[in-house]
């Protein structure tokens, strides 16, 4: 088994590059590729080599120290790393977890600007370690909170990615169905292929297949078909934000599934660390959906194009899931469910008192 | 523009052969391939080079007249066309036009048996060349019913392909949109590029780009943010066959995309000539699903295989959508709407009395 045994995104020993699972390879070849310059990270997230909400956040991290390591002897440090920070963030627009852990970790350099620089450096390399660290434990907790809404048996339908190529160990919405397998469960997992760029079928399928998990992959038009015939027990999904309210933004398709769920009567469970949580974001509508291009649709994987030349396309990464359609959001603090808004503030403030906070 | 100066399927000046546009070469080559045996046809239609119920229908009524002319001479001649007859019938099992048509072809060699067979043979040509001017006649008349049904600058979604590809002219779900363009009603059109394989990509949005209609590509997964958007103000799409009860098979995905609808509150319309009403069948739960090999999902189109090998797969070819889902089932006799069977049957007594039976 590849997870436990190849890290998605960490720092190589001399802690001076970062070493990532090329997520843009799989399931073709298992691959793992070496950052050494800012650029090389922003290009890596850009092309989802390094994807998934939890893993840039992770990426981030490092890369942040990174820049702190690379312009430590500069005379106008505080300024040029800020501007690597607003460099990185400006990656990717939705995953909350980017600007999250970034801020962390100017946060760290804010309160311990009068440390030697060396020592600064050293502890923001520890503040990224920390921020991977607590992902896995909190995936761990996930897993646990996810697998108690499922009996053995049970047919669950996944989209996209949300596995431990995408956070750290584990992962969100595929954890527990990982922590099933090990513990005889013997699910059946239906996953969707996730167009345009098949993270179902390239990450998913290859993540579960690897763990052992009964996994059948469908296109993402299929699951209708699926949940109407009683294959479907639950959905489990990842979140790339959620909203205070309990709007939430996943991968495309995501908003469909949940219609779907709604229609045929299936839980329907999105994953988040608390981490993905954003309150200071009111509602859905106050989440952007970055665009992305059409060659996504009509030209990328293919041997030749498979649509005509010059066709209009709508791309967008992310859709908006209203928090009417979820039956909860599945954290390290348990199983958020309506009212959203009370019930996160109750979460995070149990997240304050154990953190000690 | 491609549509009246190329016929989709038609039969060579010496009627010894079918000429067909190559539905799996669009977009990326136009190009007509010629016909002449029962294996050449029956090959054709179960790789998709023809395809679309209607134009599978067409086909068909061809064939067996291709068939006739071929064994004319045989002494055992009804015994060979009508095993003929049966080899056709076995190449898709789920659109009705092709039994339907394939049935009319046999009633009419069973009503003129005492002909010569010469007489016979240019009999059933006769009829084969109905059946296909039966179709254009129909889809102007649904062509025209469906646009009673939108107004100027609507937005309408449409999945896989029921333009005149599909059928003979206009189409049934596309003929609005052709028409209405031809009237400068300006629809915006959002195509779903229908996985696996592609149809919408490939031949819905050719064909309207072909008539200048204002088309949009999308993936199948990003209906649901459209609709939640307020782009999309009605579904107009086509049928493989239709339950006397009003439950209806179609491309799979159909069934996902009423679902949608029905909670955005958007009509939901199918198109299908009479000969694609099946009267026989009390409801979906009679209508066999063709399941298709899962390299469509894996492999099929791309540079390199885009799932783990050996992976698991569900592909049906089609899903059926419950009746409670639908708001009109678009016929050249009219909408039909709930009372399903009850006005299948009114509709069917009109269809009787105009043909004068």
């Amino acid at each position: 088994m590849l997870m436990g045994n190849v890290k998605n995104v960490a720092l190589n020993e001399a802690g001076d590059a970062i070493l990532a699972l090329d997520q843009a390879a799989i399931p073709n070849r298992v691959e793992v590729v070496t950052l050494k310059t800012q650029k090389e990270l922003y290009d890596a997230i850009q092309r989802l080599v390094i994807r998934g909400a939890p893993c840039i956040g992770i990426a981030a991290g490092y890369g942040y120290y990174l820049a702190a390591r690379e312009l430590a002897g500069e005379a106008d440090f505080f300024e040029k790393l800020h501007a690597a920070k607003e460099y990185l963030a400006s990656s990717r627009p939705t995953a909350v977890n980017l600007f999250w852990a970034l801020e962390r970790m100017e946060r760290v350099t804010n309160e311990n600007a009068a440390l030697s620089r060396e020592a600064l450096v050293q502890r923001l390399r520890a503040e990224a370690e920390a921020i991977r660290a607590e992902d896995v434990a909190a995936n761990l907790k996930i897993s646990e909170n996810g697998l108690a809404l499922l009996k053995p048996g049970d047919g669950v339908l996944t989209h996209c990615n949300a596995g431990w190529i995408a956070t750290s160990e584990y992962g969100t919405a595929l954890g527990p169905l990982i922590l099933g397998q090990q513990r005889g469960y013997n699910f059946r997992v239906y996953a969707d292929e996730t167009r345009p760029l098949l993270q179902g079928a390239r990450l998913t399928a290859f993540e579960l297949m690897d763990a052992g998990v009964d996994v059948t992959l469908i296109c993402d038009n299929m699951a209708a078909s699926l949940m109407k015939r009683g294959d479907i027990q639950a959905v489990f999904l990842g979140c790339d934000r959620a909203a205070r309210n309990g709007d939430a933004a996943n991968k495309i398709g995501t908003l469909g599934v949940a219609v779907l769920a709604k229609h045929y009567n299936i839980p329907f469970y999105m994953f988040a660390p608390t981490s993905t949580v954003d309150m200071n974001c009111p509602d859905g509508a106050h989440i952007p959906v970055e665009q992305r291009p059409g060659h996504e649709i009509t030209s990328l994987w293919y041997e030749k194009p498979m649509a005509p030349e010059g066709v209009k396309t709508y791309n967008p990464a992310f859709d908006v899931t209203d928090h009417e359609l979820v039956s909860g959001i599945v954290t390290e603090y348990g199983v958020v469910r309506a009212p959203f808004e009370e019930n996160f503030e109750r979460v995070m403030a149990e997240k304050k008192r154990s953190l000690g906070l």
